[in-house]
């Protein structure tokens, strides 16, 4: 349940984009490592919040107690640690795990492909934080999914706002969960959770309120660093300050145009300490809609800077700040708009079809596919001694191979092939 | 315990080898597939033999009772059986588990990749098999692993075998693991394991043995064909009639020089029911030894007509053959050569390093850096406000990045860049 194999059309469409992903993060000289799906539970635990619940665990069968991996950011986290590195560029594409309530065809599923790209190291504030938004900003671009927005927050800005509405920090984490759920459902909605469940008082709830409704640019992080209550609170005002660079950094880049400070965004895990983002694509223009709406989450991340001292013996922390891109959203997607567009897929690379025109020419068939593929030819032939000519042929059609090589009695004694294009029907001999 | 994380110089070399490897599935023309880590655990029970104790089971969360995944084949039979596919050549690279007693210095552990091809369908005879045997032999070639030696037998000339020499049916399976070790220890030591634990006559040990210390191409098959005892049986005539046609095909490959019909080979899984083959490196010439010596399996497989069957509702058989290339152990083959002959592989494909030779010019390396990367140019920069150009220059050549685009006053002034060759110290303006 959850699960789902791929075949291939889907493994080939699968490929493609992972090479674009790659692609991307290759050019910002990121080096590739792997991590095993295995990790020690004990690892996994206190790392997730109120969704640690998704884990899986493996069966006690003697040795260490294991789990499947949630993320692929505990795991890099655990590794920069265990290896005692303070340095590092890194991308990650594998799958991970969550006994979460599939919905497939929203494209969540219990097993996914994660492809995360993440810079470790004591740095200039902003500097890796703005190549992770230029890295969103240049494969959203690339894939050509339509419009999309990059909403931008800061843990240290919501901490700082809660703080100033007088909400004990004990209740933080709580209502940052709360906050985080504005993308879906109206502030009143969230504002009921906040004064009911959570037990905030209806002041400090509208008093939040007035905050977490904000977004916009340059402008409105200047208009916050004048607040008279924020600006006197530290944490917002680092927060803002860096917020503000960010944006310095991002306009140099010339992306500002699809990135919005938004402060409803909080983002779920508890491991973030500073930026937070997410990437959102919006409902395409041909739909006639007034607004653009958003139609979900395809990007995220943050930065981290406590997690890797979790795993150290002495603690000694190492700031990180990575990006994770939703495949398995876009994909969705990409598939959708193909099976729109009837377009098909080549499961295959093969090149040419070797094929005998009559019977008793398998000996012919074997000799020649063999020095074809001693060529670096991609070659294939049908799995039968005397097959019809009409088969093989359709099997070009049915496949895709644009060539078809014939061998028959009169080219075996001429000493040359018949070299067939499978659509124009044209044949040369060679 | 037995898993590891792969730091980037291994990753770096690993999708070099993988990379070879798919060149050569892609120029036979296979599709690739993917399945889920996870299965049903019921889809893993009674395949495998004695090695079942080996599975990683999934704790019981509710829900399905899962296990992790113990090779490829058995997924991809029940793949096949599912999709009610009966014709499909697929490859498939991805970890696999086994709970085993981890010998890492050898190149096995409990997490490990396997890289399979395999060829479904209802084909003449041996055509599809003599293409498995050709994949191994080009993928080892092109590998450039040294000498090597692929063993060819079949089940059924090994049943035979058991049947003329009066063992009982049921003792086929015990029969043929014993046989299996013939590799490891020598005949002494098999015949008393036959004789002692596996209780069967000495005389019958004494028969057995005189058949599975042979080894040789066509001219022992033409033999076989013609003893006495072994012709009369239906299951070894078959057998040996399916071989002789394989070796004809392998002899149009031109590739017999290096294939051995070994009577010895018997592989331990159970689902096995026609040919089966191995791959041995043999020890390089240069350490001086008599004979060459076998240094472990490198890639193996064979053909197992019954497994898709045991998937269908209605039992309906789709034969297969398939290869497994054992890239761990020609990792760890690769990876020590590397280490002997001080070779760094270089993690990153960083082309260029923006760099700036003095201070206040963040702006102007965000701005170079944000073009090249438009270009498509692989472009780092370091994350420093104000770097050194020496420290800049030093990362170059510690990550093998081969050029600096250095950008001062005086170029951003006259609008060019200067172009610095790290290894020459040549630069140029442009």
């Amino acid at each position: 349940q959850g699960t789902r194999d791929h075949p291939p059309a889907y493994t080939a469409l699968r490929d493609r984009l992972l090479a674009a992903v790659v692609t991307c993060f290759k050019r910002h000289g990121a080096a590739a490592i792997d991590t095993p799906v295995l990790e020690l539970r004990e690892t996994l635990m206190g790392k997730y919040g109120e969704e640690a619940k998704l884990i899986y665990e493996l069966q006690d069968q003697g040795g260490e107690l294991l789990a499947l991996r949630y993320d692929l950011t505990v795991p890099f986290a655990r590794y920069l640690a265990m290896n005692k590195i303070t340095n590092m560029k890194r991308y990650h594409i594998a799958k991970v795990y969550r006994r979460d309530n599939p919905a497939t065809t929203r494209g969540r599923y219990r097993e996914f492909y994660q492809c995360d790209f993440d810079i470790a190291g004591q740095f200039d504030p902003m500097i890796p934080d703005a190549e992770c938004l230029k890295i969103v900003h240049e494969i959203l671009s690339d894939l050509q999914l339509g419009d999309f927005l990059i909403k931008v927050n800061d843990r240290r800005i919501l901490n700082g706002i809660f703080a100033v509405c007088g909400i004990p920090e004990s209740k933080f984490v709580t209502a940052c969960c709360t906050v985080d759920k504005l993308d879906k459902v109206p502030w009143e909605e969230v504002r009921g959770e906040m004064v009911g469940e959570k037990g905030l008082s209806p002041e400090a709830a509208d008093h939040i309120g007035e905050y977490v409704q904000l977004h916009g640019g340059l402008e409105l992080i200047e208009r916050l660093l004048q607040d008279p209550k924020l600006s006197q609170n530290k944490l917002a005002k680092e927060g803002l300050g860096d917020m503000k660079l960010l944006f310095e950094y991002l306009t140099l880049f010339g992306i500002t145009g699809k990135i919005s400070f938004d402060l409803s965004l909080a983002r779920g895990l508890d491991y973030y300490t500073g930026v937070i983002f997410e990437a959102v694509l919006l409902q395409q223009e041909n739909e006639h809609v007034e607004e653009p709406v958003s139609v979900g989450s395809v990007a995220g991340g943050g930065r981290y800077d406590g997690l890797v001292g979790m795993f150290d013996p002495k603690g000694r922390k190492v700031p990180c700040v990575g990006v994770s891109i939703g495949i398995e959203r876009i994909f969705s997607i990409l598939e959708q708009r193909m099976k729109a567009s009837g377009e098909k897929v080549r499961t295959t690379e093969t090149q040419v079809l070797v094929a005998t025109p009559h019977k008793h020419l398998l000996a012919a068939r074997l000799k020649l596919i063999s020095e074809l593929w001693g060529a670096g030819i991609k070659a294939e032939m049908l799995y039968k001694k005397d097959p019809k000519l009409l088969k093989q042929l359709q099997y070009c059609e049915d496949t895709g191979i644009p060539l078809a090589a014939i061998v028959g009695e009169q080219e075996l004694t001429d000493g040359v092939v018949k070299l067939r294009d499978v659509a124009t029907r044209v044949e040369v001999r060679m």
